[in-house]
C-alpha cells in the first residue's frame, strides 16, 4: 500500500512536498482523480483524491480523515546512546517504529563510543518505517543531548526506567515488573552504551525518579536492548 | 570478552580450527600459558590454558567446564520464510541469538519471495552472535524446506504456533495468550513471508496441531515478526 506524507495537512486538503510529489507523480504515475492515502505524521490518515499533480507540489482533496491510524495505546520515549555503527542504530529505529514508539532521543553518556549524532538520516528512516507499517504518526527524533541533561529534563510524572547491566544500590526490577506501574503514564526508557552507564549516571537518574531495571538474563547489544524495551511495552499492552 | 569456538571439545582438551587459531594467535597474539575462554557450540563453556599455538590448530587444556553457559530456560525453534533482502534475515538471526533461540529454519512458503536460501553466511553470523552474547550454545540452522514439509515433520508434543495476519476458521490467540500453554514443552513458531501464509497452509498447520496466533496490532515485517516472537517467549520466561 502506497502512503504519502503531507507536510501541510488539514481536514480539507493535504499538500505534498517536491520529493513526495515526484514519487507520487513521476515514479508511481498517479494522475488527477486517483485515490491516494496520505498521513500527516502526527497520527491522522487522510483518504484523498489527487487534484493537482504539478511537480512543485501536489494537492490532495480530503475525502475522509482517520485519526489514530495505526496508533498504539501508550506513549513511549526511548532514549538510547548512539552505537558506534550507524546501521545498528538505524535498524533499531526502524524496528522500534514498526513495533511502536513515539520519540527517540540520542543520548550521549560517559561511556558512549559516539559523542555526536546527526539526525537527518534517522528522520528519513522513521518516515519510511511509519509509512511501511501503516502508521500515521512518525516517531519524533530529538537532537542529541547528554544523559545527565536528559535525566534532569525528564517529566516528573512519567514512568522512567533506566536499563543497566550492574546491580547498584537500588536493586533492579525486571522491565516486565516495572511496567506494571505504567497505567496511564508516559513511559520513558533510558538505554546505555556498550560500556553501560556509570554509577554516577545511575545515582543521578534514581535521584530524579528513574527506576533501575534489567532486560532479562541475556546480554544484549545496545540496539537490541532498545528494541527489547519497545517490545516489553508492546507486550505489556497486548 | 574474547570467546573461541572449539570444533572438538572434551572435559580435558579443546581443539581450535585454523580460522579460530589464526584469530587467537596471530590477531589477538595469545601465547602458551594464556587463559582463554572456549565454547563448544552445544552449551558448555570451558575455561582453558592455551598449550599449543601452532597455526594448523591450537590446543587448549581445560581447567573448568561450565555447562549451560548463557542458556535460557526453554527450547525455541523459529521457522521463518527468508526475506527478499538477505541483510534483514541475517539481522533477525543475529538478534534472535542475542535474545535466545535454539534453532532457525528457513522455510519456503507459497507466497515466498525467495525460493532458495544458502545457509553458510547465516551459520557464521550465528557463531559470531553467540560469542558476542556470551552463550555457549550456537543456534542450529536447518537446510531450507517447504512450509508444508515443515508442518508435517513438526513434533507432536511441541507447542506449535503459526503467526498469520488474517483471521481464518480458527480465531487467532495473541502470542502472549498462546504461550501460557508452553510449560515444559518445546516451542515452535512459524512466521510467514510478506505476502502471509495461504489459507491452505494455515489449514494444514491447524490439522497438525499448530495454533494460529497474531503478534499484536502492529503490522510487522517478516524479520521483525520473527524477532517479536523470540521476544514474546523471552518475556514469558522473564
Amino acid at each position: 500500500m502506497e502512503i504519502f506524507y503531507s507536510y501541510d495537512a488539514s481536514p480539507q486538503v493535504c499538500l505534498l512536498d517536491q520529493e513526495e510529489t515526484r514519487h507520487c507523480v513521476k515514479v508511481l504515475r498517479h494522475r488527477p482523480g486517483d485515490g491516494v492515502t496520505v498521513i500527516d505524521g502526527r497520527g491522522t490518515m487522510y483518504r484523498c483524491i489527487l487534484s493537482d499533480t504539478s511537480l512543485s507540489g501536489a494537492v490532495c482533496n480530503v475525502v475522509e480523515a482517520v485519526p489514530g491510524w495505526g496508533a498504539h495505546p501508550y506513549r513511549l520515549t526511548l532514549a538510547v546512546c548512539p552505537t558506534k555503527n550507524n546501521d545498528r542504530y538505524e535498524w533499531f529505529a526502524e524496528k522500534a517504529t514498526e513495533v511502536g514508539v513515539d520519540e527517540i532521543v540520542p543520548v550521549i553518556g560517559e561511556h558512549s563510543e559516539r559523542k555526536v549524532y546527526k539526525t537527518d538520516r534517522l528522520r528519513r528512516i522513521l518516515l519510511s518505517a511509519a509509512k511501511q507499517s501503516l502508521k500515521a504518526a512518525i516517531p519524533q527524533v530529538r537532537e542529541p543531548l547528554g544523559v545527565r541533561d536528559f535525566i534532569e529534563d525528564a517529566p516528573e510524572d512519567a514512568l522512567k526506567l533506566i536499563a543497566c547491566c550492574f546491580e547498584g544500590e537500588v536493586p533492579r526490577l525486571s522491565v516486565k515488573e516495572a511496567l506494571e506501574d505504567s497505567a496511564g503514564r508516559e513511559i520513558i526508557v533510558l538505554i546505555g552504551p556498550e560500556g553501560d552507564f556509570s554509577p554516577e549516571e545511575v545515582t543521578a537518574a534514581v535521584a530524579r525518579g528513574f527506576v533501575p531495571v534489567h532486560l532479562g538474563s541475556s546480554r544484549l547489544r545496545t540496539e537490541t536492548a532498545a528494541l527489547t524495551a519497545a517490545e516489553a511495552v508492546y507486550f505489556h499492552y497486548m
